[in-house]
């Protein structure tokens, strides 16, 4: 009854006998309730947040559905062990495309403790958060080629600025295994329009420049569409933007997050480019254009 | 000629023979050319920023113009020393209150040496830097009974969420020095209103969201009103929000400055609240408001 989920690109998974989230084909997914602070901080999010009338209706579907816990094997085969029950965001996507985004320029919070500051800081500097206010955490594109692509988790850790703006465009391209320039074929129906990805991350940004009840660290913004997803099957469905991994969020203490806001404009302004310059070929923009300092400096 | 800026709250001032800025009493400012990076970092800014045509008519009014460099005898009496010179912007003002606001949850850019990248980062950690995404620089407040009340360097340096929360309430009270509760009388005129602080920095905001070109990192907004700066003399006049400091500001290469942003963005909130609750009793508020982490984390 419970499998690995197929679509996932990022986390811990529940492969070769290690203990990584579930699915059960019915719309739910089951997180493993990890046994530290992560684990007791993720669940007092979820039981908090869910219960939290001041989240506006229109803000809380950017947020799985959290369904409690349940004791079920794990995928580790260690037996039964307490799992977050949450919607699985994926469901029903048929051959999905799907990028995780690890917002924030800094995922370690104010008051970390010495070694979780460290490790944070340098993936923060190594990786384009520092950069770019956020970062690729991992990510899946379909080809009716090559089936999906799927970088290896030591190419995701080294991608660059570059890197990022490339697979941005290359995440709405139908001709990503070409060798010809990215067409950006979805660009307008997956980015753009009312309901788009542009559009569902301006509804997020305009809560967080109100917001000051929660600070969101190392909290990824996830974004699905699938090619034929559309009603008519004859073109893409609408994409889902959602959040997840809340196992280092902050009470706000009235203060808005303005670590998750700067890298979520960031991205917003990413998104904004590709649609208005869809035809840019930037693969050779991106050989180009270095990541210097300015020349004086 | 040349005379110590008197109203001057942050840096390094031309007092007891030390190197600092001049002015002339006729609206200019000289600030003296720093002989290392900062120095020349500071001027290919100005210089490039100056001639720079894509920067929006309503945007350049938020920097100090820039009218070359001067070799006029240096404040610690070593003779003749190149100075920037710029415009006062503090000129005019009779009876200044003023206010220095660091603006960005980091301090430090990316590709900067490892010592002053250690020496920012502790900065930004010990003061409100990485918890508000600005800090306080220096600050003096106009008051009828004691001429101006100006805490000392060492007070700045201490300064916490409470304390910024608190000062942002002050600096428009009238009743600062009585130890009843700060009436913030100028919040709507300098805070709010068509061209108040609010307004100005809304329009910097917009212009963050969309430009980049630079990356503003130590960059500060300086706040400036005279409470009889009106017209008629009856009341504060419209006060000026200035950015100043470029000695660490780097090419943008097509990435927005979310840095700076997002501590703009908080510093936004906080001055928004002080308008939507001009008599909230902020002293007790702050005692009663710890910054503590998530509870259960």
């Amino acid at each position: 009854m419970f499998t690995a989920p197929e679509h996932q690109v990022a986390g811990h998974q529940a492969r070769d006998g290690q203990l990584g989230p579930l699915v059960d084909g019915s719309g739910r997914f089951y997180k493993p309730f990890q046994n530290d602070e992560r684990g007791t901080n993720e669940l007092a999010f979820y039981t908090s947040f869910s219960s939290d009338t001041r989240i506006p209706s229109h803000i809380r579907v950017f947020f799985p559905v959290f369904h409690g816990t349940q004791l079920i094997n794990a995928s580790d085969g260690s037996g039964i062990h307490p799992h977050l029950v949450l919607d699985d965001l994926i469901d029903g996507l048929r051959l999905p495309s799907v990028i995780d985004l690890k917002i924030g320029a800094r995922t370690w919070f104010p008051s970390a403790p010495d070694g979780y500051f460290r490790k944070c800081l340098a993936k923060d500097r190594e990786s384009t958060s520092s950069l770019l206010g956020f970062r690729i955490s991992g990510l899946q594109i379909r080809d009716d080629d090559i089936g999906f692509w799927r970088p290896s988790r030591l190419d995701v850790h080294h991608f660059q600025v570059k890197d990022v703006r490339y697979l941005l465009r290359r995440f709405v391209s139908s001709n990503a295994a070409s060798d010809s320039e990215l067409d950006c074929a979805f660009a307008s129906a997956i980015y753009g329009g009312s309901e788009g990805v542009l559009a569902q991350l301006l509804d997020l940004k305009a809560w967080f420049e109100d917001q000051t009840l929660f600070h969101f660290y190392s909290v990824s913004v996830l974004i699905a569409y699938a090619r034929d997803g559309s009603e008519d099957g004859q073109g893409p469905g609408r994409a889902r933007v959602r959040l997840v991994d809340f196992a280092h969020v902050l009470e706000g203490n009235g203060v808005i997050d303005h670590n998750f806001l700067g890298g979520l404009c960031s991205l917003i302004k990413f998104v904004s480019e590709i649609l208005n310059n869809p035809s840019e070929n930037s693969n050779s923009n991106c050989v180009q254009k270095k990541d210097c300092k300015w020349s004086f400096l």
